[in-house]
């Protein structure tokens, strides 16, 4: 059916995940590996998003991407078309990623030779922003059709994240989505919180999003 | 602010849900009032959904809403105004509701008078699955933006769930979202499934999904 290469990973056994992501955090900074921990909704548009990135960025940084889902290949198959470094990481039924699951994603695709490791976290605004990772920043998505008043309902995700992509502005005219108040809100939860409206399926916006990320990468990896 | 009633429920302390789920249950069904748990994503459309789902049934049946969210009143909110008796669950970060949660809602909101009441779960396909909240069925959202592929992503909510409403088909034309795969793939979990397309927005398609429920509240409720 496909030549994805497929991971089952398994629960983690620590007991403390935020030191477990600190020492990742430390071991990536040492090898310059840039982490980026992309967390949404399911259907807001994050293989999508990726997709345009990495054809704005693959010429200048070798990218991996892990994409993780409960079951299905299906967008570990997108990204593979890419031509960047790509596996699916199943998690067994569970909701998130922590920093010992995400470990074990980044044993098997390999990291020596990548300067930005992309993790799509499971679809989720809950749990995925209770677990450090262990990436060096985390970004979210927030899709037009979800509504602007998501900050209110979800705190924690906009307070964890350093960036937030607002997706599918191309479809705007159609729903009841106030830009001014979700820019307000979520603010409100995280004033340093930077903000990118997109179309990741026209590319509308994506120039400004991979800027602020390839400056992230940038410093980051630098001795 | 507003004068919805905001009650902060705490985790339960029960080893085997399961158990108490179906104790909750056989409880609710002596009283023959029927408990909906109503799951989805953030923003498929839930509350605007249960609107129209109550415009069309209050003056047939006795009504209660409980909105469980991590934080906020919004919704709360917008379901006093139908005029039927609501309440705001806040879950304390929790993901998801089971039964002890739930229980702890149903005895604020008061049952003893309520032929249906809807649980309106934390926006996310996956914890909520997991856990049988006593509810007589279980019925997900799913809307046109999320698209198609969601059942091959999200298995367990799918093989849960009695009905699943597919809901924004006003913004169809506007992305590729393919009715007969979402169909396809979700029957493929789930053969069973009653599926009712629905814009919530404009009630296109409501009616069929109340006569289904209708039907379910009248068997569960009649002596």
């Amino acid at each position: 059916m496909s030549d994805v290469r497929i991971i089952e990973i398994k629960q983690s056994v620590f007991a403390d995940n935020d030191r477990e992501a600190d020492r990742l955090r430390s071991e990536l900074k040492g090898k310059r590996t840039f982490l980026l921990n992309l967390m949404s909704s399911p259907g807001s548009g994050k293989t999508t998003t990726l997709q345009q990135t990495v054809a704005r960025l693959k010429d200048e940084m070798k990218i991996g991407v892990m994409e993780a889902d409960i079951d299905s290949s299906v967008d570990a198959e997108k990204m593979a078309k890419t031509g960047v470094r790509s596996i699916q990481l199943h998690t067994g039924g569970m909701c998130h990623l922590d920093a010992g699951m995400t470990e074990q994603g980044l044993k098997e695709i390999g990291v020596d030779d990548l300067d930005l490791v992309v993790l799509e976290n499971v679809g989720n605004l809950v749990c995925p922003a209770e677990f450090d990772t262990g990436a060096a920043r985390n970004a979210m998505i927030l899709s037009v059709p979800e509504g602007h008043d998501k900050p209110l309902k979800y705190p924690l995700i906009f307070t964890v994240c350093d960036a937030l992509i607002i997706n599918k502005i191309d479809v705007l005219p159609y729903f009841d989505f106030d830009m001014d108040k979700v820019v307000e809100y979520a603010h409100m939860r995280n004033p340093k919180l930077k903000i990118f409206p997109i179309c990741a399926k026209t590319g509308e916006g994506v120039d400004a999003w991979c800027d602020w990320l390839r400056e992230q990468v940038r410093s980051w990896n630098e001795r």
